[in-house]
């Protein structure tokens, strides 16, 4: 007879440990761990610790007790209701970017995004296409946060049958000793059968970027120092690594700036730039699609659709006259302008798009962003300040972030104003001809223009790496203000309608 | 006939500007608003524009216009929704306390605290009584911003009866052009003479800490000058002022430290220090206690009740093993420990309290924090941290704060857990032959323990002036673990019953 040896199998061994043995071994593994958080404090990476499995309540316990071992303030407990209904129009990895606790706190995840998945696949909410797709965004969520340089530890407690029929046999003991139980403890802990081999698939499947430990829970002192053996050794082996080998390699082929070439065509050669408008019409088509704007805005209001909008474009290109032409048309209350500058410090600690995240439009909002995570591809290309392996995995990672907010519902628009070399320089000098515009150019502008071969090269990668059909550039002729304040008005009205 | 000179007769005068003067006067008005929102970057406060009135639509325009004359990238609009409903067990507050920039941004409010005030009071959602103490609370936050040395510059735009007719008369042209104003939009427009009477004595009643600027509305230009002029000479009044000279007077009369005087009596003699059980007691009352608090605990979730508990204590008093006893008995997805070290840069640059307001526990959770907001008037009344009229108005300030919360249906409990100076010394000791111990023992407390008369005189001031009934100080006698932690679970869970 052959035994099914399946993913759970080694966890299936019937593991103990004396409770002597685990109150032995503590000190040493206490003063190692807590040595561990002190120095992860100035650490140059997140530390992700995900505790997950079909034990629900070892689950619950492990956390519990990792707060005895470990010092309370250098770690953040977060739980997520896996069958709970998320908020409409927030993608599935929103709450937990709300949730990560940048660099120097250790991050404890109870019920991450496996356990989400699995439970929506449990309930219907996916259907075996969608389960897939979920496991494709997790694979690569998961590499994302491995290749910015995050320590993303998986524990999966797994109760054997035998064990869990017992478990069962006594809930009256537990419903007894453990008050804080709820019904929907219970419920879930009835349903392991029907969840293991949907939890096996995904297992099985979300290991790549960092693999799962999988640990029997039967008995708590072998859980526990299982799970503290573990942290410790991935701590210390992170730890001993030099800074500069934090960085792991990337799978992609690290992108070449291309060299800008006289002769090399590039998307932006496609844009118009003659185009204009007279005063007159201009103030026509100003009013027409400004008043339906408007009226769109209140439909996407009231149909609670979130619209955001990306402005890039070259220095003096009119970014802030488009966006208030644009914001003239809407409630205040509907829309929020994001002027994108330097990160604060918190925001340095994180992942450079976790700033982007929490900024997300709400449901019937309108999230304006002037300037955005663009910067990685363009300033921080061009200037140096993403090394090559970092802005060439930007292009995905845009890409799968934009995917989300666009499967969730979230109409996506991106602009590039175009203006011409001669214009941006008569832009330059006639700003510091204007005493309230002169603060806004510095020789660093004049600086830039040097580099226009290098960011044209950057604009073509962008667009060719990141305009898709859910969220698409749209290149704007812009050396005349009319004529770009009214395209923009008039593409974002045309988009509107398409998706009400 | 004697015409009525009320609040907003100075607004009904009629002031016109023409567009021209308006236009001349705008590029200085630009130069200097932009060139004090740099210095802004760097100054010692905050800095909030208030934009509210009865003028619902010039309210609108006027946030719009704003962005245009100033520097969008140091300017951060937030708009409430006055007559939306509050969520549940959130005090009113929260919301303003979110949304609070920071130093180096000027926040810009649509709608605050006192349009909300008057919008609930036309709503019948507060009583004549309701809305008098809703105004004593709005006195008290104002007054806290501005000793905090908060720059709060508040606009109400007016429009007289005569141009309030014309503009409804024209609200079949204005629906045409301002395609984004909503249906409630027009709803409250035609309120307008019911909220007048109550609108004005919520700005009579509000302008001590901050007064207001009562602008007429009626002709664009003249509400643009006069806003944009009272921004520009407040701002540039307290730009010249010495940073020293940011602190304004407090009307409290500035506590002294209480000398420690060996006579003198404290609370904390009244707790008796022998009180101690036997391990079998201790582990009967500890499952009683820990199992009646879990079933409590699910009740409270169901009833959407929030808890906030807060620890504090001599180092060494054991906080951190009487917090773990509590959340034992708890689900981890219904609690959050707060563990509260030093601020952050992001937290340093708003109020001390921000960083608890955006912590307060949602419906049915219970936040618990190891230490909390009273290291304002303990360490850093003690240490000097903080001036003595800063510490000294803190008392008022937690007090208002706590007031809330339990007003919003929060539990809120407060312990201290005593221990006698002996007993510190013992523990201190033993930490130091705890490997795992040993990083919780510094020569700094050591030293901390030389200023136990200042830290008692701190206690009690501490307990006198902020045990209120809705939030009361428990002192718990701590020299023995076991009673400090069975005594916490006891009083938790019968303030818990009391409520549910």
């Amino acid at each position: 007879m052959l035994a099914r040896m399946g993913l759970f199998a080694a966890a299936e061994l019937g593991h103990e440990l004396s409770k002597r043995d685990w109150e032995e071994a503590q000190p040493e593994l206490r003063v190692d761990l807590v040595n561990a958080q002190y120095d992860l404090r100035s650490a140059p990476f997140e530390v992700l610790v995900l505790v997950e499995g079909d034990h629900r309540i070892g689950c619950q316990r492990l956390v519990h007790d990792m707060f005895e071992w470990m010092d309370g303030r250098y770690l953040r407990a977060a739980a997520f209701d896996v069958g709970g209904a998320r908020a409409s129009g927030r993608p599935p990895f929103a709450r937990y970017w709300d949730a990560m606790p940048g660099r120097g706190i250790t991050g404890l995840f109870l019920d991450g995004w496996t356990s989400e998945a699995i439970a929506e696949r449990m309930l219907g909410a996916l259907d075996a296409a969608a389960f897939e797709r979920r496991i494709g965004a997790i694979q690569r969520f998961e590499r994302l946060l491995v290749e910015d340089g995050t320590l993303l530890l998986k524990f999966w407690l797994h109760l054997p049958a035998a064990a869990r029929e017992k478990e069962l046999a006594r809930a009256a003991k537990y419903r007894e000793q453990m008050t804080w139980l709820t019904a929907g403890d219970w419920e879930l802990a009835k349903q392991v059968d029907a969840a293991l081999p949907i939890a096996e698939h995904a297992i099985e499947h979300t290991g790549r970027a960092a693999p799962w430990h999988v640990v029997e829970s039967t008995d708590t002192s072998y859980r526990n120092r299982t799970v503290a053996e573990s942290l410790r050794s991935a701590l210390r082996a992170r730890l001993a690594l030099p800074a500069t080998a934090a960085e792991p390699a990337t799978s992609d082929a690290a992108a070449v700036i291309a060299v800008p070439d006289a002769s090399r065509r590039s998307v932006l050669d496609s844009v118009d730039g003659s185009q204009a408008l007279e005063k007159k019409d201009y103030q026509q088509k100003l009013a027409r699609w400004q008043g339906e704007l408007g009226r769109l805005s209140l439909e996407a209001r009231t149909r609670q659709v979130p619209t955001l909008l990306v402005f890039e474009g070259w220095d003096a290109a009119g970014k802030g006259g488009v966006i208030r032409r644009v914001t003239s048309a809407l409630n205040v209350r509907h829309y929020v302008v994001h002027a994108i500058a330097a990160p604060t410090p918190e925001e340095r600690n994180h992942h450079y798009l976790w700033r982007f995240w929490r900024r997300i439009p709400e449901a019937g909002c309108i999230g304006i962003f002037d300037r955005s995570w663009y910067g990685r591809v363009l300033v921080e290309r061009v200037e140096g300040f993403a090394s090559p392996a970092e802005w060439s995995r930007a292009y995905t990672e845009i890409r799968d972030f934009e995917e989300q907010l666009t499967d969730a519902g979230c109409l996506v628009l991106k602009f590039w104003l175009h203006i011409d070399p001669e214009e941006q320089l008569a832009r330059f000098q006639a700003r510091e001809q204007t005493a309230y515009k002169k603060h806004k150019i510095t020789d660093e502008d004049y600086r830039n223009r040097e580099q226009w071969g290098a960011y044209t090269a950057a604009v073509d990668d962008m667009v060719a790496r990141t305009s898709t059909d859910a969220a698409p550039w749209h290149l704007i002729a812009a050396n005349q203000k009319r004529f770009a304040r009214v395209e923009v008005l008039k593409t974002l009205c045309k988009a509107l309608k398409r998706r009400l």
